[in-house]
Order: C-alpha cells, then structure tokens, then sequence
C-alpha cells in the first residue's frame, strides 16, 4: 500500500456534476417511522422546485419487509410528472425491477455488494448471482420496449464493516461482470464508510481505466467524516454524479455502525462553492431541510450546513 | 472564477505530516470556563502519550482580556518537560512575545488577518502593523540569541464575515512581507470557514510559488463541513503541517457565526487512513477525547470519529 495516489485533476469550474437525492429511499428504509406518501411527494416537489433533478423515490421490495416504501408506485408516479426529473428506483431482483418498468421508472438502480459476507446478510445471495440477475432484468427491458436504464452499484467497494477488507481486483471484475450482463452504467458505494481519499482515488482510477465513462457515480457515507474529502478525491477522477441525502438520513440497516449518508445541502455547498453547475438553488435546498426537520421529528438529522447556514457575506463585493 | 484548478499530487503513503493540536488555545479562548491548569497539564501529556509532537498551549496576553489563557507560563513550562514535544504560544504583540521568549516557547505564532476589518476587530490594528510587530518581534529575539522559531499565520486567507472578499494579492502580498520581516515560517488559515477546496488549491498552489517552502501550515475551520476536503486540497498543494482542535473545540469570537475547527481525531483518522506518517496512537487519542468529554462536560463537542469510532475490521486479513 505504499504506491503513490494518482493525481487529482478537478474539473474545471462550469461542468455540471449531479446530485441524486437518495433520502426518499436510503434515507427512509432506515428510519422506524413510515412518512406519508403526501409528505413524500411534497418533498419531492420541494427538491424539483429547489432543482434537485436526479431522486432516487423509492425501492420495489415486498411491502412486508419495507413498509416505509410501500407507496413507492404512488411517490413514482408524481415524481413522473415533473419536467425534466429523473426518477430512479431501487431494485432487488427480477420482481422489483418488473414492477419498476410496469410503472415508468426512469432508472432501475441494482445493488450489488463485493463484499461476499454483506451480500449475504444484505441481499441474500452472493455477488455473481446479481450479476446474473442484471443480465434478466437487461432482458425484460428490452423485452418491454422501455427506455428505462439500468444503473448497478458496487457496494462495500471499500470495505466491509462484516468481512473487512475487500479486494480491488473483485471490484474491477464485478464492474466488467455488471457491463457485460447489460448494465447501462455503474457506480461505486463506500456503504459502510471506510474509504478515503487515497483509495477513492486509486479504486476510481482503475475503475475508470476498465470501463470509462460507464462508471457514472460515487455513492459516500459521512460515517467517519470523510464523505466530501472522498468526493473531492472521486471529483478527481472524472466523477460527475454522486448520491446524497437530505440532511444526511439514511446508511445501511444491515452493516452494524454505519450511518450517515452525505448530506445533500453539504453536498450541494462544497460544489456551489467551487463553482460546479449543480443547477441548485441553495437557499431553496435549505428551506426544504428545514422543512425536513418538521417532517423528520425526532429523527437524528446530520450535516454541518444545516446548522452553520450558508455564508452570508462570502459573495459580497469587495469593501471600497 | 473561471480558470482550471491547478492538479493535486497527494504526498505518497508513509509521508510524514504534522498535527499541531490548538485545543489549549484557539479551543479554550473560546470557550466561557476557565479550564484548571492541572487539567491542561494532563491533556497536554495524554496527547504527548497519543503521539502529537505540536502543541499550542495557550496565548501571551494580558490576563484580564483572556482568564482562560491566564495559566499560559504554567502549561508552557510543564510541555517544555516532554521529550519532543514543540510548544507553541500565540502572540498578539511585541509584550507578548517577550514574555513567550523569557518563558521558552519553540515557537511563536503571530497572527494577521488578511481582512482589513477583522485585523481592527481582533487583532486593533490594520495588517501592516502587524507585519511591523514581527520586524520587531524577530529583533528581540535575535537579541535575546533565542533558538525560538516564529510563525506568522495569515488568518481570514479566504473571506471574512465582516468584510467579504478578501483579495488572494493581498494575501500573497502580506506572506512575502511578514517573510521579509523576519518571520521564520508563514501559514494560511481559513479562519471564518469560507474557504473551498477549489480556492484552497489555487491559494496554496500560488503561495507556495512566491514562498516555497517557508509556507508550512494550514489551518482549516469546519463550519460548512468543508475542513477535510480543504486539507485534502491543502496536501495536494505540499502543505504537511495541519492545525486542529480536540473534538472541534474552538473557533473565532470574533468573528460572527464561525464556529469550529477541524476536529483532530478527524484530521488524524484522514491522515491515517491515507497511510500518512503523523505518529498519532489512534485509540490513545481517542481515550483522550473521552476524557475530554468529561472535562469539558457541558460544552458542545464535535467530530465524526468521537461518535463512530475507529471502524473495527477495516484493517482486518482478507477472509480465506
């Protein structure tokens, strides 16, 4: 491990790089409560209107072993309304992902876990099974006709909280795996929050030498601190979308400690501030958190721009 | 704000990079409590214990102004008993920095604020005195033939609540005059918690072409979330030298809504988890936050890593 990082290379300040809000599904299926589907919808309208243009709205899993995401077909159906949305949902398996495309998904997401012992404990079969998977549900699109796309994620890409180190060289052969099986696209999860900057640089290096620019996406958690400094390390590697939740709610309910997506306003302040085109408007990203905090009662809700609120005279022209 | 930003080249894995913990000072000034001098002394040896070789014990300045820091001669001459240990002490001015000589601190930190309005506010006085101070502060010190080092932090590097903008020429113009007036060393602190990694690399990456090497340090708020990616930046840019405070304790009172420095066991785990060389003991330090959870009993505490913990099988062999 004592090779030197690749060179971070940051885009230039104009390019647009996209947020996925991922609160509505990640965020929720950890929480106890079930948030009604009105609140649900409002705040996809709050995160539309504040110009969030990626939402992740939901997952299609049997009601009973999720029943915060039971109305996922109703969230997505709203979702569908709103111009210029890109509504992406979760799904496990064939099932979900037949339901998805029934019901005018844009983006079917499918996990997969290099861990070996987290995809057992979390998906209930091992890696390659998922990859075969992909291969079904690539086929029923294009069965259907649908112009739904297919993302798979890696997960556990960085290690595991249940079987520890995971290798880089699985990683790179899923990713291949998952593009040869149909997906459109892949992305890369820190699940559990054990990555750093100089092994998001390595593994997306890598990652992007194999298959180029179908590795859309980083997928951080904020559980040690390091979500944006690891963003930053992906940013510099030609990583132009990331996931992130509304005032960081949200991790993984099956890798014991984890918690703390990147939360969504930080998220949106580190690339404002940089200059990047997210196309949000802050203030409004703001309100809907605060919005959030009234919705989320009693939830444990993270994030450091919610407390410290936006700079105020950080835009101001020079004194005389 | 168009330009490219320049390219990071992070240092490679077993790099040695310094943590110099301000708790003592930059933490405490801020906080209401007088802390008691043997709590210091036990805090200043448990982080001796953990590994950190720099420490900034307290400030020179009239104890009236600051009983917090009123102890300052105390803990400097208990730090000055461990081995290794470089002892730092903030000077407003030349009284200061006598009293610092006549005590035996390493080093010296002069600070400036780059922003006209905050120099008045904190500092009463415009920049260019304070550049003036060091010329003399340098003089009775090379008279008193003192082995003393002395560092001149530029504060406000990257706006400022009172003022805004805070012009990079200013800056680069400020560290060559402090420099020229004798300073041994300079470093760059986003004292307000405006900067982004963005302006981080470009700020560093000019210094350090006017400087060099003289430009040791960074010292980053994490008020926005933004002081890991800052560093980060700041590591790409040759900066090996970071300040942080035990559990993000600190900030700036004079400075409106800024709050919180980069909390050490955060900085460390990053540094760490990067395989840099800080020669921190990471369950050490954070025994040591534990403890300082209980003398700081009642104060708002800060950090990821105070929460999460070290993660438990990131470092484990790969299962068979």
């Amino acid at each position: 491990m004592s090779h030197a990082f690749p060179p971070l290379h940051l885009p230039d300040p104009g390019t647009a790089i996209q947020i996925r809000e991922v609160g509505l599904r990640d965020g929720l299926q950890s929480l106890d409560r079930v948030v009604p589907t009105a609140i649900k919808t409002a705040w996809v309208d709050a995160a539309h209107a504040a110009g969030i243009r990626q939402i992740e709205v939901g997952s299609f899993v049997p009601a009973h072993r999720m029943p915060q995401l039971a109305d996922t077909a109703q969230v997505l159906a709203h979702a569908r309304t709103l111009p210029g949305l890109t509504a992406s949902v979760l799904v496990p398996n064939l099932r979900g992902a037949h339901d998805a495309l029934a019901h005018g998904a844009h983006l079917l997401l499918v996990p997969l876990s290099a861990s070996h012992a987290h995809s057992l404990a979390n998906l209930r079969k091992p890696p390659d099974d998922v990859v075969a998977d992909v291969a079904r549900i690539r086929a029923e699109r294009d069965a259907a006709g649908a112009a739904t796309r297919i993302e798979a994620g890696v997960g556990t890409a960085f290690g595991c909280t249940l079987q520890g180190h995971v290798d880089p060289d699985d990683v790179l052969r899923l990713l291949q795996a998952l593009l040869d099986a149909g997906a459109d696209q892949v992305s890369l999860a820190d699940t559990v929050g054990f990555a750093d900057p100089g092994a998001v640089a390595r593994l997306f290096e890598r990652a992007r030498r194999h298959v180029g620019d179908r590795l859309v996406g980083g997928h951080f958690h904020d559980t040690r601190g390091l979500a944006l400094a690891n963003t930053l390390a992906a940013l510099g590697q030609g990583v132009r979308s990331f996931d992130s939740s509304l005032a960081g709610i949200g991790g993984c309910p099956y890798a014991p400690g984890a918690s703390g997506n990147t939360a969504t306003e930080d998220l949106a302040y580190l690339l404002d501030a940089m200059g990047y085109a997210t196309g949000i408007d802050m203030p409004a990203l703001l309100s809907l958190r605060a919005q959030a905090a009234g919705w989320l009662d009693g939830e444990t809700l993270r994030g450091a721009l919610g407390l410290a609120g936006l700079p105020r005279t950080l835009t101001a022209t020079p004194a005389p």
